[in-house]
């Protein structure tokens, strides 16, 4: 991935975004229930996807391939894997009233930065074996579990061999800092992402940084796929039409409000926060659909929007909050399993504690006025069909451009 | 992998058998000479079956997928990745001249127990693909690197996908401990290996489990490989035509020497000596022979016996050891990083400094006499064809029996 230039201490995608590792206190592993809540909540899109991939596969093809990019660390990591498995284990159930035919063996690829914490996913590998030969007895196909560690903005796989991607709160994310702003080309002042403040011409730089990404992304995944493959994503979106005013705009809003209270008591430098800015986008389902309309390489078999509470423990519908300071407390650790590593190598650890409390305080007086809901985007797409061996160079040249990122 | 039975505190091998982690002064990347050197020795063997698999590949076929199997987490373990991307290099180099072809891509599993730090590697991987890409420039194939954790004496890929399997100094280890041995139905007093006063009977049970694991392990991979797939295996062995005094057997009679002297000075009970066997054992060329012969699954490319000095930092031929203090020291730290969580899980970890010291000083007396070496033996396997969908269930009850393990 492209460094940041300019700055000694530039943050850099590919070392410190990663969720918080370990199972501890403050872990992601320990702070991701709502990723959990989305994962149930596209259950139906993921099983219908699965069983797609499943039938496409030719009857002399013996495994499918499946790939989780951004899979983190923590209890989610294997739920995705359960989920397919259960989608494939109710398919050969039906499968076998019909008639033998050998199982599909399946191959699972669980992607992340090199800065996860891999080793906690596998070395709890094991029991989730257990558990799932226990759960799903002889419909369980054959599977194994690999972890691939690497950008999801650079190609990840061979050719034409994967069947099923999955994402699940990845692509919100950038693939790196926009240059402009991390350099001072560019300025967001006191904003660490789109705000009320934010000028026209920085939110320009965001919008088409997104563009660029989700665009390099489609044609990635699709020289990876097979003819007809799966990819079910879900990432933060926007449903506000005013750009300022996006529902994570908000969110982030607050945490940039707690940086600010410690550039006022001298504790941070202002020249510090303003060079920082989250390689973070929150599109809007239209500019979605503009990006993979305009790459010509998929089919959307379904695309929506849902909301879910900032408070990942809070699950009632309706516009009420019934304890805003709990409710602060939960949101704040779960966001800090998320950024902590981004911030804490730009400002040092020594704020994290006084950052992350005051970012609770403000976010329990902002749900305090408005309940306020994160916009999730669930699109589920096939993989036109692309011939095997391009005439041209373009498949190869997509690889070679960002092999060395 | 089968628990052994019957000990609250019985060893678990795929818990306990790890290289140390970390890239500390005891981890087991900053002390694994003996392994680098081997990789280098078998070069020339290896770079043949790259090229072999190479070849084997049809013209559709866009994708090489290699295997190393107990891969460790070190510089080793990379060293790896290199020599078989130099090999497809130089192969590419050659058919350049001739005319084009797009390049295969070359899929990499790097396989260990979970306990292994697959972390460390995947944060290494960066700087080496930058290196890599400026050593090897165009002639580099793309390549991707995925960790995938499991014992090799389970199932570990879906049927007939690799095209190269590579182990390197993983071999003699066993699945498991001997349970005859760690419940105390049999006894090896004093001992943790073979060595000269152990009964003909455990030394039976020792050579049984080896042929049991290696004949496992030959079916497994043969229904994991391609027809005409190939497999460089490396690992310790056996010259002397005496069990009882096999080259390794001293070594670690050196260790359980060390062990003992911690029983007499009663800081150890001798219970708890009684009843630790290394998970471990090191076959003659023939013994080997004899299985894969039994197995009928692979042809034999090539098989030779070399030695390597015990201190992995003394290159010289000879049999003169130079400094023995300094090797014994060598020799403790290089098999301290192989064995101390196996050591410290049964004695704890008090021991530790102790019984590696007195180990230093043990082996430091015995090269004093004798300059010992390691035997290695280097094989190079090629998969016998197979029928791609076996009409009995022979191949999928190999992996139905060991999934579960």
């Amino acid at each position: 991935m492209t460094e940041c230039t300019g700055r000694a201490d530039a943050m850099k995608v590919e070392r410190d975004l990663h969720m918080s590792p370990g199972d501890g206190e403050s872990s992601y592993a320990t702070n991701s229930r709502l990723q959990e809540k989305s994962i149930l909540k596209t259950r139906p899109v993921l099983h219908k996807a699965v069983a797609a991939a499943h039938a496409s596969l030719s009857p002399a093809a013996g495994t499918m391939v499946v790939a989780d990019l951004g899979c983190s660390s923590g209890p989610n990591t294997l739920l995705v894997v359960s989920e397919v498995l259960g989608a494939i284990a109710d398919q050969r159930e039906d499968e076998l009233q019909g008639g033998q035919r050998p199982p599909v063996h399946v191959q699972f690829f669980l992607n992340d930065l090199p800065g996860n914490d891999f080793n906690l996913v596998f070395q709890s590998l094991e029991m989730f074996k257990k558990l799932a030969a226990k759960e799903k007895g002889a419909a369980l196909p054959p599977y194994y579990v690999a972890g691939l560690p690497g950008s999801f903005y650079t190609r990840l796989f061979p050719d034409r061999g994967v069947h099923l991607f999955h994402s699940s709160y990845g692509l919100m994310w950038r693939s790196k800092v926009l240059e402009e702003l991390s350099t001072g080309i560019a300025l967001n002042e006191g904003n660490i992402y789109i705000w009320e403040a934010t000028t026209p011409s920085v939110v320009k730089l965001y919008r088409k940084q997104f563009q660029e990404d989700f665009s390099l992304f489609l044609r990635l995944r699709h020289s990876e796929l097979v003819s007809g493959g799966q990819m079910v994503l879900t990432f933060l979106g926007r449903k506000n039409k005013d750009m300022l005013r996006g529902e994570v705009s908000y969110m982030w809003g607050q945490l940039a409000q707690a940086l600010q209270s410690l550039v006022e008591q001298g504790r941070v430098e202002k020249e510090k926060l303003d060079s920082f800015n989250l390689p973070f986008y929150a599109p809007s389902v239209d500019e979605v659909k503009e990006v993979i309309k305009k790459s010509d390489l998929f089919d959307i078999n379904h695309v929506e929007l849902f909301e879910s509470n900032w408070d990942p423990h809070d699950d009632l519908d309706g516009d009420l909050v019934h304890d805003s300071a709990q409710s602060g407390d939960n949101v704040a650790k779960c966001i800090r399993a998320v950024v902590e590593p981004l911030i804490m190598h730009h400002f040092g650890e020594h704020i994290l504690d006084d950052v992350f409390e005051m970012f609770a305080q403000n976010v329990a007086k902002h749900l305090q006025k408005v309940k306020t809901k994160y916009p999730v985007i669930v699109l589920s797409l096939k993989a036109r069909y692309a011939p095997k061996y391009p005439t041209g160079d373009s498949y190869y040249s997509v690889f070679a451009q960002n092999q060395l990122m």
